[in-house]
């Protein structure tokens, strides 16, 4: 690793692909590893070149087999910390348990925090990860964590490739406030599902839309989607109400097999996301196009590592924190 | 205590016109303690009776001294626990600093973190409070928490005195997902205040009202204010799209004396809100409406004491966490 | 539960047979609890019931999905603990990263000290389980643990079927000592596999067998079995050397399809096991005999519930402590 | 910070005169950062340049506001650790709960304890203070904690300018082994209140003073003051014993307005003390005449960044730890 | 254990013969178990009796072995809870290292702080214990202490057998505040030692006494003595200055063999201590009177079992905690 | 210590000469300490030289004062970070209650665990330790551990001074896995001690041994020997077995004056051992020939320090941690 003095950059079983986009934009190599699952399903992995002193960069977002990947990041950290590693930083764009982080039933988990807490005991000194389901889940660690934001990326790839009057669509309520954010840098307005679910079952009912699409391109804006149930239920409505083109804008595409035929099926034009996921459901489906949060995860390392300032990665986004104390 | 075996209830500081309130309910009596503050801002306190192998629950809003206040919980709780109380639970009507729920600039704290990490590591070991600013702050704390909504108190209240046709207002998209459940709960429409804040000055620009609020009376709904600032500049804007009258429903009344003013000189007609702050300035207003919620958290003090399920205590608002996963 | 005061049983997604055959032998009823896999892979527990104030028995095994299976523990003790269970025990009749107990190459983890951190981390104030691959693995807990052994009910299985003259026979040195305690049992002589494996891969090279097998039925005896290679290997060479008829005794049978094939293929006449991990693939071989272990646990259940002692479960197996610092 | 490399000084709210001093001394700048007090108190606080990497150095006694200002610490220490600082250090001229180091009623806080954990575990990895009211606080903490002595400086300060036979008074029994110290120093003889107090009540009874003043400039030392109370009172009692001429020297001087009317009208000729802590009401005494202990913690900073050892300067008063077995 | 339900009492090794008093006063007996001490030095410790679900209290004072005492603490404790004790109390009628309680000299520990956290760390639930070198290391615990005071038993021996005029001398200044509180329980007046120690050696050097003693008898007192050399010499000086009879009352009677010496050919007239050290040497002596505080140890021990108030035990020697802020 | 920047190196009370064998291997000196044990038994330990952002390496064996060496390590550690020491390693070439591993009979501790959190406690960062009782045991600690290996030196040292066909015997089948590593090595078959101890008592019973030993040389190996009861009685039985000449091979000789009278009176021709730990006892025989370990300890140090991978040391004992899963 030329550039980074006293670093090595490991790629755990689900980060391969982005570990090596990301090896490729700082210049340096990937460090030799194994990772072995024996066929009771027991993970075993190995560093297999020494990390004495060294600060260890260990890619692995926690994706489409959320519990293996969790699991080995543990391993890992332990693994590193017993060899002597000076510190242990995962890089994880995506962090699939950050959306259970509230109590909102009785005697149910707060997994997020569990798997903040089980990761930082492992050894885990910092975590760099993109578009946190609520960004209280910084919250629940207690080591430094890097927040990055894909909507200035996602953004300037639609400034560049849309040329359409847009108006911002938030899937409900509790992403109003993020949409309102991804309108303000596209300089649209923006309107909102207002929908109840009054059971735990898949189909949610949508009552009604808040705001005016009528003639315009609806930018559905989320942070994940499984199904797709909600895009594609929002996107009949939107038809309805006059929107003349329809793009849905998510940052993590967990899309299943199902959800992939459901907005083939569906009046979206285009889904829009980055590879924080490795999904090959994505591959069956012409509407998706990905855009590689790679460089921006590679930046951000070097300013860690060199000990500069991060912030200017996500400046964009600003948010104002102190008002909260004068509402 | 006669009713609740082995247990004491204590008030702190700020406290004791709450704990009086919640012991006539319940129909015991407080137990006898000392608050010094000394000249020099040093806070003393004694339990002035045995707490040897007892349940101690001690209320104290975190609210308009707020460090004093937090800094008296970790003295009450060191002061039980070496005292050999079995248990420790803050009854915490309003928890001050749960606002400060995210890492929004650089460089700053995650202070509703410190404080829950302070007040376990000082012996606490449960919380009861009420309508956090976001329930992902339970998540901050590894110990039980019973988190309380004031929703269906001040909706029952509502019901009984309104009679008018409601629009749910929220004042920004934060807060919409909220008040989408109390339009659910009261059958209303509801109303999203759009606006930016470009910069940390308090005066925020409100550029738009998405939905209709002609010819209803609007039920502007948030969960803590104290300048006033946004409902004063809602309120306008609500009288100009055509609302009729104008009810501001806030569970946390910290108004300052400026807020106060700002109250009675706005459009508003009525302010409903709960009593979890002591707050001498809501004096200095007609148009305040306080609604009680000692009784509830006695309620919940007698079922946590007696080992039955609180969650009966708030059902109505029963949210569906595994959509999540379903999106 | 009528039998066991304050007590509640649930059964997490491995568990749930073992569980029930818990049940039918104290003679009460399994709590209700939902587990939900979402098509993502992410894992949502939920306890339907109250536990409040209640000692839970949590009945999940770590087997043939070893991270599932942990990462459910995980959120288990978190949701009974946030739910005020009053302690949380974990029934664990095989604990699959047991075996990863040490760190015998360079730069990896010892991963059954991770688990047990994480576990106790979560909320598990106990364990109980069985035949662990080193007991030493016991040290990595700080809170109790219930080490049971399926030794008495293995032999007195085999005392009552078998009437042959046996030699135990350990497959390699490492198991000698456990081999020794069988022997002793059932007052066989013992027979030591000596092989030394070179390199990474599965054919281990068996160099010898030391004692003598000829003319005896050969009881191999082991802790656990996957592949089976080993056991078919030795079950040629203790044919070679005049064993007259062939018996495994393996506590942990999570033989792979392919081990039971091997097993069916090779001169092995009975595989006589455990009920410690629910396994289909046993389902295809004629040679295995399941004895359960459930009713060993249920007993320890209720010695532990009632504050008995449990020593009497495994006083069969007593062994020497002191004898160490005499050698 | 010119001289010192990779390091930055920051000042909390009740720090800043003390810090920019020591900035003086260094030849360094004091960094940029924030603090607000919100209208209901809540205290934000932030560090205006990066500190990722960098040992920090927070200066902020806990004096006259002592629950904001340790508040103010704790949130520091998290904003800066979350910021990626390499340490965090507080240079704590006083700390004001230090007085509150046992448990000498029932039923209340060891406080000093309570903020030592509390700060730790935010994120402060050491501590400089002074004059701690008993030495054993410093094992209140498990991080390094360096303890100045303002002795030498005061001695100093006294020699240059007192030229009377002294004799150093002890107000009680309690600071008679600090007495005997500044004795040492001065070459003077000491003489010791003995006083009882019955009750909680401000008038504390001084029955007698034990030794002989007559003829001589009595040198009352103490650690702190907050009334002036007990230094009225003495004072009094040397006179009528004969003493020429009457000096306190305290190192903390938290004189509330009232104490300072109090030592204007009492026989003390002279206030000798130092600025560890920030009081405007000294203003109101001609008597009081302040030495800085700014220089001192600059030396102290300098050396502990440069990884110096910090013994030398309070060599003057080692004590003698290992006598405490042979007695 | 008849009159304590749910609780056994065990004893260590240097606390046998003090556990059989307190069963005697209690009226129960001592639980079996087993202490071996192997060749190489090795501790071994067994509880020959179920603890589940029981509140053990260990009786071991760290004396005159203290590693081997401290050692065998820790064992216990673990023993205890790997066995499932509910709690853990060590009642430590002397804890040896309490006087290693600050930081005097460069590179030293602060063993008290070490033993103290080891404890806890090993599953020490609570602590009683006595006349600990100062008050402040109950600060070093974080989990209950009791402290319990010698004074008043030590007193009442003192007022029934003798009736001379006393003058309470404190060995230096360390020790003034204690004194003054053995002159207010006798009526007596107090005298101080004030030697200084300029370096490491045993001669400590008694400069002068401050105070008067002609005509009286001289009661020194201490919490602790070793190589009695301060009061031999001590004791000289008291001869000189007019003392007609001289009287030691030390709490901890430590005495090594010629520490016995050195109070036979001292004009100390008689030693008054507690039995809290087994002590062989102290048999060589006829000066010596030893008082028990086994029934002392024994009524806290029914008090903390039973939840009662323990405060009755001491309140004859109440500190003013609240004046420390008014000086 | 001119070779290791920012390094020093000090021994403990029990680790002198083996830390002054290393600094000449290394070409330093030990740094300057001062170790008291007081009369009544009290540890006392002083770093005479500044150690500020050192990196500290403390040689102290835990081995024939087993308690006193092990509390030493704890106030050292403490002492080291107190002083600001960057790191702590201790250099334990024996770690005594390492085979205390294990809870084999009820109501025990689990002793090398307790040891282990406890070190880690006092400020413990790393340990290099050789030949531990089972692997495992580098489990119970969190912090990294360097496990050397006795078997190459001693072997290389057999095979440059034994000449003899030989046959590799372990004591019991607990060694046996250990014993196959060293035959493996030497290229020699192996013979395994069969015995059943039921009782706890000294007399351990050999039934019989495995495999044939007639007319070779027989090389006993074993960690550790304290009484030589075991290698005595084993030693007759190979006589009787034909064996022609016996050497005992044992990593940690803590021979007590008896176990040496056992040697030497039995027919063990030579006994093998390292330096590991001091035992004046062993200058009693003839019989005995040390190796010294310190040149490899000193060579682990120097790697460690340099951030150099450790495993060249030990490559000759690579241990197939996946074998298990295979099985």
């Amino acid at each position: 690793m030329s550039i980074l003095r006293n670093a090595k950059i490991f790629a755990g079983s689900s980060g391969r692909v982005f570990a090596e986009k990301m090896c490729e934009f700082i210049g340096g190599r990937l460090s030799e590893s194994e990772v072995i699952r024996f066929s009771e399903g027991n993970t075993y992995v190995k560093a297999s070149e020494t990390v004495r002193g060294m600060d260890v960069y260990l890619v692995q977002p926690i994706g489409l087999r959320p519990n293996d990947e969790f699991v080995e990041i543990l391993f890992w950290a332990d693994a590193f910390k017993r060899a002597s590693a000076n510190t242990v930083t995962v890089i994880m764009p995506y962090f699939g348990y950050a959306k259970a982080d509230k109590k909102d039933e009785p005697r149910v988990s707060i997994r997020a925090r569990v798997c903040a807490e089980c990761m930082e005991l492992a050894g885990v000194d910092r975590i760099v990860t993109m578009d946190l389901h609520s960004p209280q889940v910084q919250g629940f660690f207690k080591k430094p964590l890097d927040h990055l934001r894909a909507l200035p990326v996602l953004c300037e790839y639609i400034r560049a490739t849309v040329n359409d009057t847009l108006v911002v669509v938030s899937p409900d309520a509790g992403f109003a406030k993020q949409a309102r954010k991804y309108a303000d840098y596209l300089g649209a307005s923006i309107a909102i599902g207002d929908k109840t679910r009054r059971a735990h079952d898949e189909k949610a009912q949508i009552l009604d839309l808040i705001g005016d699409v009528a003639g315009k391109t609806a930018l559905i804006v989320d942070d994940f989607t499984l199904s797709a149930g909600t895009l594609a239920d929002l996107s009949h409505l939107l038809k309805e109400r006059g929107a003349v083109r329809i793009i849905a804008c998510v940052t993590h595409l967990l899309l299943s097999e199902k959800g992939v035929e459901r907005i083939n099926g569906s009046p979206i034009d285009l889904v829009i996301g980055t590879d924080s996921v490795e999904n090959r459901n994505l591959l069956k489906s012409d509407k998706v196009r990905l855009v590689s949060v790679a460089p921006l995860f590679a930046q951000a390392l070097i300013r860690i590592h060199n000990n500069e300032s991060v912030s200017p990665l996500f400046t964009n986004i600003s948010e104002n924190v102190k008002y909260q104390s004068y509402r």
